[in-house]
């Protein structure tokens, strides 16, 4: 996967989360994924086709998904309720626009279906068929979630 | 949604798991998904967009989806590993191909993004933007597994 298809997603990632939640999430290296590892309480999936085409995950621990749902809402969550679901979604919507935006600017066309929330303790995703994806970590004091960017040029 | 939309998928679901696994899974009345019901242990998901927008999802019970495998692969499998999670992917592929083409035939043209897996026991998915969903149910002897169509004209 071309690297430079990371940085709009770091950078979506970062400024959507402060916008909206007021976190600012500690970022770490981002690295190609290797196993199923990432782990998460719920994720928010949004496919992505045009010029590239594949996929972009986050996937939060429950901790970490309350805390930041709970101070876009302005009230204190004690777990993953149809409040936080909606949000993971438009979070994940969010996300997928300002980086489309941003590799618009660098010639690339990209359209987004809607994004799916999975809610299960401890699920992970895997991108079967994309080649390998990229996880970019991130931390917040309440604990850490993942973006996983999976995409590629390719034929639709 | 338009139930136009979902014959297709129907339609695609059995073809593909006939000709790939060689079951005959009986189907059931489709119906609105009014909350997250629909749980499974292994999920294939994919964005659709083009004329139409959403995405589709299979989930299946570990069960059912060991038996689709193992036969597709002649081979007697236990559990849900890397091999089921690949033909996961593979299957919700196929389906939606089979399932695009047949919109296509009815002038709806649509791109598929990649599959993403989700593994995880009991989880839930949820389409959260793109209005409500269909649940198509679907069994098998060893167990239960759901399509659920998300769709909808709309602005990419």
């Amino acid at each position: 996967m071309d690297v430079r298809f990371i940085n709009p997603f770091l950078d979506a990632t970062e400024n959507v989360l402060r916008t909206m939640a007021f976190v600012e999430p500690k970022v770490g290296k981002p690295y190609l994924k290797k196993d199923n590892a990432a782990k998460g309480d719920i994720s928010g999936i949004i496919g992505l086709t045009g010029d590239l085409r594949g996929s972009l995950g986050l996937s939060f621990s429950e901790a970490c998904i309350v805390r930041i749902v709970s101070n876009m809402l302005g009230e204190s969550l004690t777990g993953i309720d149809n409040d936080v679901k909606d949000a993971v979604g438009e979070i994940t919507n969010m996300i997928s626009g300002v980086a489309r935006k941003k590799l618009e600017s660098e010639g690339f066309s990209i359209t987004a279906a809607i994004p799916t929330v999975v809610a299960g303790k401890s699920h992970s995703i895997v991108h079967v068929l994309g080649g390998p994806s990229i996880i970019i970590p991130f931390e917040i004091e309440e604990g850490p979630f993942v973006v996983d960017v999976c995409l590629g040029n390719g034929p639709t």
